[in-house]
This record gives structure tokens, C-alpha cells and sequence, in this order.
């Protein structure tokens, strides 16, 4: 494997500057060609081009700069084609800030039926109507170019977990050799950028061996994948301690679909700069709200006479307005408003996580904020 | 039946100015416990204290003045007095407008099992969880005190379609002496109101009787009701500029569940003051939209790879920033999004179109107005 030739869009990608560092933490700006992002920063998930139950105006209030949306959704419906057409995924989900798609590597394997991997790429059948599409290095950077997103990833496959070492070993490699085809069919250009994903599983040397090819490849920014698949959080956090150390220092990293707000507080502490998840969203249209003081579900009956908002520190509109006993009705009798509130909520939660996180960084005070955020949540709601 | 004396509620009702004529049209204010009601307007309806896909913030960007609830609904779930424990029913929809709620007397006809009439009043099983209810004239008042509603209705029996005139007369005359119980329960206060409803069917001399009657009760209001159960729109329309000519001019006048906007626009014609229908929020979420030039249908193929929006007169933020063909994906790709687009959209049309009507009325040229805008709606949205 050796690296690709340097290519204009290196040097024109994305800029990142780091504006503090505390510890291994590091709060920055990511500039990308439909603005900034500050980072560490929390993309909310909008699969099908919508983060379910949020207008983008919604988004923009709880603090949101970047949205990740999911080049395998897209391309199965409405199309790449049609998005393209009609003036690219921005406008087409009137959103105007960042934007960064997924390469659809994880969906195929979760979702599509009847897929075929080879050294080549992977063909499957869309789980929608069954058509069958390829999806190969190329293809996929393709594909987000035509979308035109601001951060684009390259196709990888998601190892399975459990996976033997010698699986993991494969599965990366595989990876690798076509994260360096991605990175030679990217012609990058001013604001936008290629990541690369590190691979490897459970295994350190594996995940050594991934970022230094990786980092020799001179990405945009760099993604820890394959976690958060049932490894747990304890390994989970130790794979991402150890590999988010390995990742070039100027370059944003990316911790895919992570996670739970104590997984994403262990890793800022560890330098990693962006994460998704659909926690918030999902879990605000189950009935399950985040709170500094944890998780409550609240279709419980103990909220049904509860006068308080979910948070009473939350300046998000759903605890403005509105009582822990009035979206517990809402839950009760199925009504829209009850996801609708509840997902807003959690979004905000998880911004307002972040942005304490940044200002913790900028501020020299990581470890105290880490460590009054940890027990905040280790207490509890019901221990208010 | 005699007049009820009168009682201090009446003096210390609702207060109702009329500001304008034009022909039989009027524009006025309506002042409640909790503000002014310009008419003509129409109520969105909020059947279970929420207007289904809406925030409250999101309803008075609409425009929207006052909503309507449904005591039914609520004394099923969560139960009348669960929402006066927790401070009214504003405060538990965080609602600061008028409300009004409707009596549950179309409800128990239409959704209860096992119910049974009698001189008394109705019992039914909850359609919920099965539990016996019992709703009096008396009862349903002190229910609506209860949730601190702006404006009660009076439970009454609405009259099945088709009906025979001897079948009308007993109906009509049931729900008349029930008005009179009602009338004597009600304890008026300041900026509260109890409505008398016109029953009769389609039988002309049976709503002359009625209107008669209930306007010697003295209510705050009057609505018209059964209508919109099947008789058809030239049957309905000539019920109401009948019935409307006769109940007292100087106090509002409601249709009760109508309508399509051609039918609100012919109401407002002959005198009528406040309307409410689940149209626009039902109609969006299953894809309907309203425009100037009638309706459409997103989930059609045509809007696929259209860029416009639904309306291009509409200044809504479903408008403003979503394509048809965007919203037709959501639909497609069943994200609520699109549902909360859509009704945002429809609700904020229906208030464009009272509030043009009232302006109209205003200035005098409510026959121009009228005339322009059904010219519109028959045009049609594919004649763009």
C-alpha cells in the first residue's frame, strides 16, 4: 500500500484550526464550504435528508452547525440523480449549514438484502424495492460529490462483531486498499473534504496498523468505525483512546455513531472532534429524554401529575412550555407532539453537552467540567 | 320552555364587537379571559389538547388566535380533573389564547360504544379503556369550567343524517331543553362563555324553532351545528344563510366542523363568525395540501421533481424553505416531517383566508374578494 499522489484537493480541502487544547481534548472551527463547525461538535442524523421530526429552522435553534445524512438512503430514494438534479442535498433539505454523508458502507451491510462483497465493491438489492445497485470506492465518492456534501466518507466495510483477529485483519485491509482508491478518485476542492475510517475492531494493532496507512494517505479527517456494534463501552472506550492518539493532530477526528452523552464526554477527553448518533432523535420518538441528571422515560406513570419540564435546566422549547405530564399525555395517547417535543429536546441536550464540553476546553477546565458532568448523570432523575 | 332568568354570567360574559359590515358579512373582536378573537376565524382543532403536529409557538405563527379542544377526549385521557389539578387546560397545552372546547355531544354519538340516552342525559363506555361515563347537560358545564375553557358549549344531541322531520324535531327539541339545563348551570364570568347549538337537520322551520328558542336563553354565542354529516355542500349552505339570519346579531355565530375553504368563504357571506374543522391538520398528514388554487395531493407523482412550493403566495415556513418535490419524498419515505410541513402549511392557508376575508369585510369588498378567490380555488392547482 503506498500513498496517493498529493492532489489539489489536499491542499483546497477543509481547514481545521485548533483554538485550545486541554489534555488530549482540543476545541476547534472545522471550515467547510457552507460554513463553520465548532468543534467538538454533534451531528444530529438525518438519514433520509430530514433529522426525523425537526424542521431545519428547529435544527439551527438547538445549536446544530452540521447535519449527517446517509449516501445509502439517498441513493435508494429519491436518488442521487434526482437530488443532483434539483440542485443538490443542501437545498433539496433546505439545510445551509455543513453537511456530511455517510458512505452508505455500514447501511449495506445492516439493511440490504442479497449482497455480494468482492475486491471490486458490493452489489445488493435495495431493502425499499429490491432493484439492485454497486456501490465501489469510486461509485460512492461519486455519489457524494454529486450530492454535494461538505464531508464526504469513503466506502469501507463495517466489521462484523465479533470478528477473530484474522477476520478483523482482513476486513481492514480490505478497507484500506479501497480507502486509497476513495482517496484517488477525490478531486477535492476549497470547504469540502474526504475522510478516511480506521478499522480493525477490538484490536490495537489492527487499529495501528489502519490509522498509519490511513494517515499516510493524507485525508481531509479521519473516522474511528466499527464501534459502538456490541464490543460495549468499556472496550469501545479503549479502542478509542488508543486509535484517537494514532490520528494526525491536525486533522479533525470522527467517532462514528457514538453515542450515549458519557461516551461522547470520554471521548472529547480523548481528542475526537465530531459524532453522530441516532440516540437523541430515536430515543425522543420512544419517549426516552436526556437530562443532565440521565435518562427518563416518560411515558413512566410517575410524570403523569409532574408539573416540571423533563430539565429544569433546559432552555429548549419543549422544557419551556411544557410539563412532564403534558408530554406523558402525549405519549399516552400517541400524539405526533410528543416525539416532536421530545426529539428537540434531546437534540438540544446533546448540543448544550457539546458546547460545555467546548468552553470546558477553552477554558482549562476539562477534567472538573468531565467530571461534574459524569456524576450529574451517575445521580440520576429520580434521585431529584 | 321559558327563558332561563338571567344570571350575572350573561352581563359578565363574552364581550363581542362588531367593526365592520358588508352585506351580511361582519368583522369584529371577540374579548375572552384570555385575549381577542378577530372575525371571522377559524380554530384549529386540538381534539386532545394538542393540535396533532404542531407546537403552540408553532400555531401562533400560524396566526391562529384560538383553538378548540374536545371535553370528550379529555375526560377519557387524561381526565378532567387530572388537567384542573395541573392548573387548566392552558396551562397543560401551554396554550395562552382562548380555547374552546365542544361539548363532547357529536363525540359520544360518534365514537362511544354502548351508549344510552335518555331524558337525563348519556351514558357510554370509554372507547379508550372501556370505563362507564355519564355526561349531563349540568355535568358537561362543570366540566368545562373545569379545564377553564374561554368558551363552552352546551352537550347536546347531534341529530343523525339522514333524518325524517318527526325523527329532526325530537332530536332538536331534546338538545333544547338540554341547552335550557345547561343555561341554568352556568355561573358566567368575566371574558367565559356558554354557546347555545342550532340543531334541526335540513328542516328549515325545525332551525327557525330552534334559533328562536335559544336566542331567548340569552347565550353568549351561538353556533350552528349538524351540519357537515353528509347532507352535501348545497344542502349545508342553505342551512346556514338561513339559520345564520336568525340568531342575534350582536353575539357570534359559529359553524360548528365545517370546512372546506369554499364552504368557510360562503359562511363568512352570510354572517358567521368562527368555524373550526380537523381538515387542514387531517388533510396533512395524509398529503393534502391547501392552496389558493385549491388543493393537491404531494404524495402525486408530478411534484416528484418540482421545485416550487406548495404555494407560491404563501409565506409559511413549509413554503418558504421545501420544495413539493422534497416534501413528496417525505411523504414517499413516511417521515413525519412531511405531516408537520403539511399541516403547518394547511393551517397557516386556512388563516391567510380568514384573515383576507376580514380585511375584506373591512374595506367593503367582500363580493370581489369572495368572487377572486373561489375564481382561484376553481381554477385549480394543475392549471398552473
Amino acid at each position: 500500500m503506498s500513498a496517493a499522489a498529493p492532489t489539489p484537493g489536499l491542499v483546497a480541502g477543509l481547514c481545521f484550526d485548533i483554538e485550545a487544547r486541554d489534555g488530549a481534548a482540543r476545541a476547534g472551527r472545522i471550515t467547510t464550504a457552507h460554513g463553520v463547525v465548532h468543534t467538538p461538535a454533534f451531528m444530529p442524523v438525518g438519514t433520509a435528508a430530514t433529522v426525523k421530526a425537526m424542521t431545519s429552522e428547529a435544527l439551527v435553534r438547538t445549536g446544530t452547525e452540521m447535519v449527517l445524512a446517509n449516501a445509502y438512503h439517498l441513493m435508494l430514494r429519491p436518488s442521487v440523480e434526482r437530488i443532483a438534479a434539483l440542485g443538490g442535498l443542501h437545498r433539496f433539505m433546505n439545510w445551509r449549514g455543513p453537511l456530511l454523508t455517510d458512505s452508505g458502507g455500514f447501511q449495506v451491510m445492516s439493511l440490504a438484502p442479497l449482497r455480494q462483497l468482492s475486491e471490486h465493491g458490493v452489489t445488493f438489492r435495495s431493502h425499499i424495492d429490491g432493484a439492485t445497485y454497486e456501490l465501489t470506492p469510486e461509485r460512492s465518492v461519486e455519489i457524494q460529490v454529486e450530492l454535494g456534501v461538505d464531508v464526504a466518507m469513503v466506502l469501507d466495510e463495517c466489521t462484523p462483531f465479533p470478528a477473530s483477529e484474522e477476520q478483523a485483519a482482513e476486513s481492514m485491509k480490505l478497507s484500506l486498499r479501497w480507502a486509497e482508491r476513495a482517496r484517488a478518485a477525490w478531486c477535492g476542492e476549497q470547504g469540502r473534504g474526504l475522510f478516511g475510517i480506521v478499522q480493525g475492531s477490538v484490536y490495537r494493532d489492527l487499529r495501528s496498523a489502519c490509522a498509519a496507512a490511513l494517515g499516510a494517505l493524507e485525508f481531509d479527517g479521519y473516522a474511528i468505525g466499527g464501534l459502538a456494534v456490541g464490543e460495549g463501552p468499556i472496550a469501545m472506550r479503549a479502542i478509542v483512546a488508543h486509535t484517537a492518539a494514532l490520528l494526525p493532530a491536525g486533522r479533525p477526528r470522527y467517532l462514528m455513531g457514538v453515542g450515549r452523552p458519557e461516551d461522547i464526554i470520554a471521548a472529547v477527553r480523548e481528542g475526537v472532534d465530531l459524532f453522530d448518533c441516532v440516540l437523541p432523535t430515536r430515543s425522543g420518538r420512544t419517549g426516552q429524554a436526556f437530562t443532565g441528571c440521565g435518562t427518563l422515560n416518560i411515558r413512566n406513570a410517575r410524570h403523569a401529575t409532574d408539573l416540571r419540564p423533563l430539565d429544569e435546566s433546559c432552555t429548549c422549547p419543549a422544557c419551556a412550555g411544557y410539563s412532564r405530564a403534558y408530554l406523558h399525555h402525549l405519549f399516552q395517547a400517541k400524539e405526533m407532539l410528543g416525539a416532536m417535543l421530545l426529539t428537540w429536546h434531546n437534540i438540544h441536550y446533546y448540543q448544550d453537552l457539546l458546547r460545555g464540553l467546548r468552553e470546558a476546553i477553552a477554558e482549562g477546565r476539562t477534567n472538573a467540567c468531565v467530571e461534574a458532568m459524569e456524576a450529574a448523570l451517575a445521580a440520576g432523575d429520580q434521585a431529584q
